[in-house]
């Protein structure tokens, strides 16, 4: 790697971390300056504008949520079982840009004001729900999921519980909206989307 | 009412009505200024601080937003049928300031940050969170509800859901998630909440 791609990537590295927990808005050009080590101009070298920063730092942070919540599911036969292991990372496993949920978090931020950032956090909520729907459409003919179970539906009613319940644990710093959600979800996973003969 | 409290309760309106769409950073003293009319010094005759001030806009939003929520419960004899009617009251009623859920967006906005606005959220939550298992604690001896049912586990699985599918509604533009959540809940609180002989 040339030496201006890695200065160009620890300052998206910083840049997630620093809009993550702080926002578009609260994510400062002194509080940048001071995470990156550079002068303002150093950083514009790399990036045509914040948004343009801030762009790039949100995929970079989404894209590890991502992986931290997809991790093992390929390993997990069962759909119904998958689902839940799913569930599980999202509960259990931290991603490595701290600060909770970047699509939460930017959807939040963005959705009266920026376009660019509205418009990356709308196309990972899109790929994340179609990523879990394609999960269960693939096995409905398979006889593991029951056949008037809406596969987009079921992702989205997945997705909302788990934010929200990030939301309320991050706001009490206490696991248990979370835990809470997961077992309702696990019953809700068995009794009324497994398969039964 | 006398004109200094007016002024000073137009201003918390308008405040509301910023912060609410544009989070505590993203609300600028300009932005401020336009909206209300008022010179700096105007505005923060009435204010202390930029922080005081987001306080108390917080609680005029929250209250609007919770009065909405919460409109008609008590007319609900039954306590399933009130559950239900509250989550159709999320899901149907728009509240005064717009920009969606307060709390939510308040949450998000602050739990890496602001601690006035924190503990501001942090009591609306645990206030609407406590009504709601209050209507359910309320009822168990009374056979509407099953006995097996946490109430505040229960008054979490819903208004953690409710919030991800409204990130996920103003963020789409569309009202499906929310439509998609209600159904589910309803069908929860048929099937596991409600209690059979």
């Amino acid at each position: 790697m040339f030496k201006g791609e890695k200065t160009r990537q620890k300052i998206v590295v910083k840049a997630a971390r620093l809009f993550n927990q702080h926002g578009f808005e609260g994510g400062s050009m002194s509080a940048l300056m001071e995470a990156t080590g550079l002068e303002k101009g150093g950083i514009y070298r790399h990036f045509s504008s914040k948004e343009e920063l801030a762009a790039e730092a949100f995929d970079h942070a989404w894209h590890s949520a991502f992986a931290t919540r997809m991790q093992d599911l390929e390993s997990v036969p069962n759909t119904v079982d998958r689902l839940k292991r799913f569930v599980e990372n999202f509960v259990e496993r931290r991603p490595a840009v701290p600060g909770g949920c970047p699509l939460l978090n930017t959807a939040i931020d963005s959705d009266d004001g920026n376009p660019v950032l509205r418009e990356r956090a709308l196309n990972a909520l899109h790929s994340w729900r179609s990523r879990l729907a394609s999960i269960v459409i693939s096995r409905i003919q398979k006889k593991e999921i029951r056949r008037d179970i809406d596969p987009k539906r079921l992702a989205t009613v997945i997705i909302s519980s788990l934010e929200g319940a990030l939301m309320m644990s991050r706001l009490e710093k206490d696991r248990d909206p979370l835990l809470a959600v997961e077992s309702y979800l696990e019953g809700y996973l068995e009794k009324e989307v497994r398969f039964r003969k």
